[in-house]
């Protein structure tokens, strides 16, 4: 097949490499602990801000060059894309893709001819897929850019819009099921309220149970065996959007009764937006069983916005392995870029940059986490402050063996007038060395 | 008994009064719809910032002038505080007051001594209460500013603490009951985690799980019958406080087992420091029967930091009241001013002018909602924006009549591509009128 | 002519009106003081938002129903525009309007081309202005969305851009002067840096400071007589906007000598967004002679990017026109409705609506105003707190008379223990009783 | 003298050190470049926060642990601080310390005491610094803490406020005189305002204008030749500072004639406050001309205060020497580390962890940011990417050879339709391989 980008394929040559696109870092068969790194990080490419995403802000139209511009015909346009999503991520050695129905194939009013298009260039992508070994991270529909969605999806005041919301989610399911998708990702872009005045929040939510709920009914149906994932975010495009935080939706998915049928895929900016640190939000999930997969990227700290940038910072990166590894790994799920080029970033070379930037920055972050974990410091250091919990006291405390007036008599006599140090700086300092 | 403030009693004068300090709005036995004003607002002096709050900030001294400082004997100090509290709450009409034991009782780091001295001032209190008619809201205990609970309460590192926390709100829940308190608060002052690096938060979270397990348990077994309240702050004084928002602490309550146990009580300044509004706050906690009490202050929309400002914006107290309303009302809890001066304001009648403030705000506001409410022009925008829940496709999804599979076939002739606008702009206008 | 908009003329009701489309406080001929209501608020409509918005967001498509969809010849589309703006200001009864180039007339690659539709358009303009009496506030020029501009315009990298965008704005400055525009506009959009990596600031604020400095030259040069605005934003689309807040850009005016040739268009979202509350920003520009016109939107206190709603807040309102009125008006400059639409409103009468409930909000924030001002109760205080200054040592240190060390000398018998109460509460207490 | 801290001498050990407490990167001798690394960073100790700061917060009391505890008389505590100050230096190998008079030596509401009490203890750190060689970077007063600045100092509405100020810093500018302080500090820690309702800003900032003015006379009078600086903070503790941001402060000192008297000492906290980035308001005052000393220290993205960390993320740092670099040196400021330990960071050698934590993040530092600059790999792609500046139209623009006419004309035919690349993923990437 003719070649669509003029970048060739780009190679690991160790971090003292002078070619401008290499790996320094990322070396996907290296083995780091019992895993080579591919296995570890799951590298997935977006295919909507990779293949579709122009560079048009709400102050600016698109600046992207891409070589499948001006093809006109939907179908046609369509199938260039996966050429160029399937070239792109063989030469960057990526492994998994993730799509919206509306990323792959064409839109339609029409809801036959809609399903009909994405049946087609699923025929496309299974067969690129067999070719080359790439898998699908996982699927989605997108249930937030078209009118249709503009009072949210299962959230509509309107019921025909759930109902047709159903219908894309069964769709998408369905092909993400028959390309052997590991995860479906449901991110309620338009499930969230503009304003109290017209909201009412109590039967909308009920409506977003009701529609997971279905969900997980119809995946058990198909004999889907991948992993269902909600991805939070706190505002943006909405005033407040439903999916707040991760808190917020293992409560709402034990509410409903749901919780062992969905895990939380965590994006970093949008842990950035909602106040927490990206590191916050993946443990909140790894301590609640509830860590699905994650979207790698990152925000900037003095804008609000979901920025999207490609993540770079090292301590962010080495703070989201450390969750990772301590989970036992994010398989199903992966590191999926959900990045883009910022606006000026327009040449098709930058695509690869922005990709090489982020596999390098976690591929190094791996190999930090990982020898921080081998050598227990953090661990053994967070053992010892908190031993008073494996004997005494503590241990009564956890095995429930003592109330409130036990606990009254015992602190008679032991005032704990003294306290160790948190030591935050010489943790901070220790973290540093690995950097 | 001697009069501490010169200040004498405020009256309601109407709203073209022209003494400077007098109701124009808070008219205590006026009925608005079946209660009188006094019924509807609870409102209630928060003895910390009204009676120890002296001014101080992290860049400067206390400037507060009060008539008690320079007592130096600790329980002479107490009485003289208390005689303020309630000549105070007398001068304004306040029904309620709330408080931490260290607010109303001398501090120890001997715990009998401690103890001694709350029950010696719970004499006191108990008798005023009787002289005035005057009744607690809520009492709680301060965990959080003594130097034991540098690393938290509950979630403290170290066992001991955990035990001379117990112990603390075992004290305090007993002192609220003897008065009749009709709420204990829980608020984790230092109940979160400043680095990641050297906390167990698995722990730390099922610790406060099991603090208040038996929190419940020990109201069960002493027969207190007031409402066990946790209040949500997202950050300050940790860097993340575990009680970040309504949503987390209802998720939290649901995990382990506490939901029937414990309400919300919401504070104005901290829903906004978790990037919300207010009303999502009270709005969250009411649809899932959450919404315990108020804490009524207001922050300030570009600073950083918890605030604690008397409320003055009608917008913010009228969008209260609607939730408040709507919620049948919010005993057994109340409206508890928990405002703080500005440090400029240091006179004592800047104290009383800070109460009228509030007051008068919270008193209009609840007529305008009261209004907004009987008119229902709201009301009726909403039921008629979600009417197709009430019928065909939305009847029986609400139902679980129906599954993707239906809902898909019913999509394909029903492709909702009209939606009616959701009319904000209208809608803020009809809100403005009754401002 | 036909009629565009099915809605008609917008009457002033009073406010107990039931109409649900008319205004209830905007009277435009009742005098307020020594002038009109419409003279001392000079609304104007913001063509951008109003005619050519299409409420896409960054996860959407355009939502708005607008009567001219469809018109596919450019010229065309932008006759029937025109149409619509001004049956839509005469039925509002708004005296003004703002541009940029391309709202009016259809964008070309051809600078030549470019021109000439905007002559061709300004014709058409120029014809409606004399039949209705709308007047043009300001115009300006939209050196941003193009990906041209893609890196700035006067600081771009790009000297050739530098040169389009001086083009654009002499073309735009006689299309303003030629409509006897009153002000003309700079909104530097791309005028910042997204990273300091690949960024020479200092050159590009030399730039900026040439670019205006030839504005203000060919302004004088054409004989235009209106006054040259600069309008700041902090960030967005740009990381960093070079024209941050009002401080700034007086900095910047001073620093290239240009203070006496530009004044601030100050937009609520923008101060917000820098972090300041909109009447700062006000303030800032009137002590220094250069408050010089108006955006009159508001933000979201929770979210951080420019929502540019309609403004309905009455404390921002009246804490606006305060600045107005001790400005002494704010002509020539004017009340821009730099506002839009939220998605979800996206019929032709929520437009309608918008404008009514801005228009309403400001008026009676006018009035409201004015009787504080008259009353004098805050200038009263802040005279007699500022007493100290009109004599003794205070009118020593204005007149220059002393120095550090006769300062010192007097603070030795000085010590300025004692310090009156700054009231806040007792002010806000008051400013409510006039809301 | 005996030994008051019992953490040893600090050494440099290289980055392979196993010894907790040692530094890994600052060797102070260690040339980069043409320096030797200490008069690089001219690192320096804030006395406030690591002699007298207790670890108290709005929430909860002190926590630190100092083995200066407990000496009651206010010249014997001053004294042991001074004792204690001079060997942790030392210790540190720190060159260089800070303080406000009030750090120490004791307060009194008497002057003349006040002034007597600092003159005795500037005879001990004359001494002391004659004994090791340890310099003062600068001195300044403290006039926010004490309630007679409630209102501000030079911005009071007293102006015996003023008066006093002015003695206050009349005697500091003496003290850090005799003592060859190489700056003199203005941070206006309470000169801004809480509300508009009673604030007269236009002479507030008159005033702080003349005050200024005051000073740099005062520094001439006495032939002092250390440099003048002030500190910008965007609110806290006032809600609005008047120092806003680097850009207002140039702003004011140009409005004021004060441009050539007064450089910026930028705090990176306050940078990122002002909803900047360091490097930023770093780079905005090396441009200007007016970088003139740092507070090292480090915010938290999450928090909306000023939480005064020791600095120890290395991309902050990296941008910030750039910048350092780029200025020719920070001298005669200084890298002062105005950092506090967290609240539960008590213990004596937790001060000595944050110092080596903030010198070893810089001195790594600075060996990357000398590495970047001696590759120019940034500076080339930033000479290229303005190339066009060097020649043809740029060249004339930047000669003034041109205006809007000439631009325009140029335009028609240079329509400057395709541009390059901004590659900031790209120039991530390369910056990564320098961490």
């Amino acid at each position: 097949m003719e070649q669509i980008f003029e970048t060739g394929t780009i190679a690991y040559e160790g971090k003292d490499s002078q070619t401008p696109l290499a790996f320094r870092f990322y070396d996907r068969d290296r083995m780091v602990g019992d895993k080579p790194m591919k296995d570890h990080l799951r590298f997935s490419m977006s295919y909507w801000h990779t293949m579709t995403g122009g560079g048009d802000d709400p102050f600016g139209s698109a600046t992207m060059q891409r070589q499948w511009d001006g093809t006109a015909d939907p179908m046609a346009l369509s199938r260039k894309r996966a050429d160029a999503a399937f070239e792109f991520m063989t030469k960057l050695g990526l492994d998994y893709f993730c799509f919206h129905d509306v990323d792959v194939s064409p839109e339609s009013d029409d809801l036959a001819r809609r399903e009909d298009n994405l049946d087609r260039m699923a025929d496309v992508l299974e067969e690129k897929m067999a070719q080359t070994g790439i898998r699908l991270l996982w699927g989605t529909t997108n249930a937030f850019s078209h009118p249709r969605f503009v009072h949210g999806a299962s959230t509509s005041c309107n019921a025909d819009v759930f109902a047709y919301a159903a219908a894309q989610v069964k769709k998408a399911m369905d092909v993400t099921h028959r390309l052997g998708g590991e995860n479906y990702v449901f991110w309620g872009g338009r499930e969230g309220y503009e304003t109290l005045l017209n909201t009412d929040t109590a039967l909308e939510l009920d409506n977003l149970g009701r529609f997971l709920t279905m969900a997980a009914e119809y995946k058990e149906k198909i004999g889907f065996k991948g992993q269902l994932l909600i991805e939070p975010k706190p505002k943006e495009p909405t005033k407040h959007q439903y999916d707040f935080d991760t808190a917020t939706v293992i409560g709402f998915l034990r509410k409903y009764g749901l919780e062992d049928h969905f895990k939380i895929n965590i994006e970093a900016n949008h842990a950035t937006l909602a106040g927490h640190s990206f590191e916050h939000e993946l443990n909140m999930a790894r301590i609640n069983g509830m860590l699905g997969s994650i979207d790698a990227n990152q925000g900037d700290p003095q804008l609000g916005w979901d920025t999207d940038q490609f993540p770079s910072d090292l301590y962010m990166a080495v703070a989201a392995m450390i969750e990772v590894l301590k989970n036992g790994g994010i398989a199903p799920g992966g590191l999926n870029f959900d990045a883009k080029l910022r606006r000026p970033s327009m040449k098709p070379d930058d695509l690869f940059h922005g990709y090489v930037l982020g596999m390098d920055t976690y591929a190094r972050a791996l190999e930090i986490a990982h020898r921080i974990l081998e050598d227990g410091v953090f661990e053994e250091f967070v053992a010892r402050r908190y031993r008073s919990w494996t004997e005494g006291i503590g241990r009564q405390i956890r095995d429930g063996a003592v109330g409130f007036e036990e606990l009254a008599a015992y602190a008679r006599t032991n005032p704990a007038l003294d306290q160790e140090s948190g030591r935050q700086e010489y943790l901070e300092g220790i973290l540093n060395r690995y950097i």
